[in-house]
């Protein structure tokens, strides 16, 4: 693996998924293959978990890694070529992307959506800019677009808990006081498909994700038609993709309820946290026996250092 | 030791101050002890001593460290059950502290007082939350009602200093600009009880600690008659307990001087820094022989060092 | 080496210059030598290039790190003797600099000129109260008159790039919409002339930087006239030194251009980044061959590894 931008860097997705499994099993194995190497990991955006896991997965393989916190200094980098930079942006993404790569052998990066301008967002600007002037490997770690590191520990925990060879999986949006970006359904989707599970999406009308991260989903309208017989629910609420970054609708008969849990085939409830009790989902389905959020939490640990193993592995320290 | 939220969480007292003196005599004997696994410190309050020799303990025992600064971030959690997580706080407690001890052996806690309700501050809802729902052992470094780990450097630092067994110990408020926390003040009286040395309280009137935290400690309003024959002064100040949070008196006549300090059986004068010259303490009595400041603040290398230590040999890797 | 503020603390340059070199070719030679010792980076500003290839030489020597930032947690610390803080500086360089210095092996520092007040920024206070509070060794990371480790990095780069012994260096003033810093333009002066190489400066009539820092230097105000027959070429901003810390000239004619330099011996260009692109220097340039930006900093590692390896050599763990 060269670089880990979205699930299209994946060539063997049920192969990447038992090795995953393995390293949980014993996860310091590997703790070699880091020596005397090191990785960034820059967050334009805050971060817990992302933060924490991919910390942890890195002292896992033994590998040195220094915490880039940019978004509160505000170090902002142009992107277009040929402009006079006389602005707020102090430095351009070609010189900060060249240097970063000079001193570490991996680099990973958060860059959210900015829910303003949807063609900016969807070009994924920051992620390609810092593919292209990178010559070492990168890492998505939530981009305008995707969170395939989430996704991955999402494709892990099913594995886990799964009952049948193609679970039913659902995804549903459920309503939030924020704009929220697509990314964590829009890579949710494409996993879920590519490990050719019965998917479905639910969410109101006009709530549609764009048309190539939705590619053959099931699209139900019905929430409790949607839930009937899933092994799977997972809950997320996103902002508008046609309104783009609007919060079109706040209604709270999306919230998955105990009482929604009951139609399904005794499903498992998901989430990528943080979540909001009482609003995304009640309190008593996070606290009964059905969450496995904490567990699913926990793989990111397991997405992170499998990504970060086999990058190290196809490159030469 | 499971954790280390207050002096209850101590066996034996003079045995962990022995050991404690043990390691500060050869830091890195340990140092393998902490071979695989891995410690978060998380601050919701700044910090810089606590921080750095957190940081160095953990360097002395082999073990990786996080660390997570949720304080300038706004990462508010909620507390109380049942609620509508509908306004400003983004996550739950029950889920950020099954999250963060998922990915980590260890897990340390910063959480000031916040100095408006006196009832939740000293319900310590924060520590006693991470603990509720942390399945790993939980450090204070410093909660609203007390720091344990300074206490305990304390106690390292006048049983090295101390030429009699049972020296005379003086607290003394001291004036401050500023709203300050208990936090100091409680645990420190109840250590040097719990150390049964000869324990002395001296504030204005009206500036008495909570019953719990006075315990059996003489309380003397004439501040020269409780530094007579004094071993030790330790200096500090707090916002008022009964008219909670409050700055009642900024009375300079508390501040301690050399004069002062003649008054005492050559005592030596210990504070637990950050702190504000010739406010509380006139700088000629930090400048002089007397005063141990920088050797108590080494100290918290050691306190953290040796319950972290306990802590890793209590549980298995 | 006891400490690293300035070119003063270089005993042999030559011999440091080729220790660089050499540790550059097998950076994981000495990986031994940081074994149970530990550096504290202090940052009182933002940094990207110090913060990153300072823990990058770190993780090569095997050295433990921590990090801690000031600024933004406004640790405002009191410098003067005798003072009563009872204002908005919280602690005494006095007792900060002691109780850090018991904590690590080394100390790295950085706090930039605040352009306000010239005699105060040339006194250099921060870095001489650590140094004079602070009994371990000291290492500076951009004071408020110097940088040394960026101007051992460009020695190095240019080391490794020149034809000749004795090439021509030109530092040129460019423009720049921001009041910045005289640091690294005087270490780069100082360097250059302790490497005793044909060095020329030059700048706006006005823009004079300090004479101790100009020295020898050949001062040119025809920036045509200094490029010709160049074999570097470093631009760099500064804010003017008799108007202190004003912004007196933004003219456009002094930003470097492919044009320009085509005067010089096939010269080429080095800035110590971040840079604006079209203000300073046109991208063209940076984009050509003759850039040698990113090497330049990518040697901020082994500047920076030289030094501490030096400073670890010469104390005892």
């Amino acid at each position: 693996m060269n670089s880990f931008l979205s699930i299209n860097d994946v060539e063997n997705l049920p192969a990447l998924v038992q090795e995953a499994l393995e390293i949980k099993k014993n996860p310091h194995v590997y703790s070699d293959l880091g020596r005397q190497r090191s990785m960034c990991l820059i967050f334009l955006n805050p971060s817990l978990r992302t933060r924490l896991s991919s910390q942890k997965a890195a002292f896992n393989l033994g590998l040195d890694t220094a915490v880039l916190d940019v978004g509160s200094q505000g170090w902002n980098l142009e992107f277009a070529d040929g402009v006079v930079m006389d602005g707020d942006k102090a430095e351009h993404i070609k010189e900060a992307a060249a240097v970063i790569s000079s001193y570490f052998d991996v680099v990973a990066i958060r860059a959210f959506a900015k829910l303003q301008d949807r063609e900016e967002d969807y070009s994924e600007q920051v992620m390609s800019a810092f593919k292209e002037y990178c010559p070492v490997p990168v890492i998505n770690m939530e981009s305008s677009t995707g969170h395939p590191l989430q996704a991955f520990a999402d494709l892990i925990t099913i594995e886990e808990h799964k009952k049948v060879e193609k679970p039913k999986v659902v995804l549903t949006w459920a309503p939030h006081p924020k704009a929220l970006p697509q990314a964590v359904a829009n890579s949710f989707s494409q996993w879920m498909q590519a490990a050719n599970f019965d998917f479905t999406i639910t969410h109101p009308e006009g709530y549609e994700l764009a048309d190539e991260m939705v590619g053959n989903a099931k699209v139900e309208y019905d929430q409790a038609k949607a839930f009937e017989g899933a092994d799977f629910i997972y809950a997320k609420n996103w902002s508008n993709y046609k309104d783009y970054g609007k919060v079109v609708s706040k209604d709270s008969n999306w919230m998955v309820t105990q009482q929604k849990m009951q139609l399904t085939n005794a499903g498992k409830f998901m989430h990528c946290l943080p979540v909001r009790r009482n609003v995304v989902v009640e309190g008593a389905v996070l606290d009964s026996d059905q969450s496995i959020v904490i567990p699913q939490a926990t793989n990111r640990i397991f997405s992170m250092q499998t990504v970060t193993k086999k990058i190290l592995e196809s490159t030469h320290s």
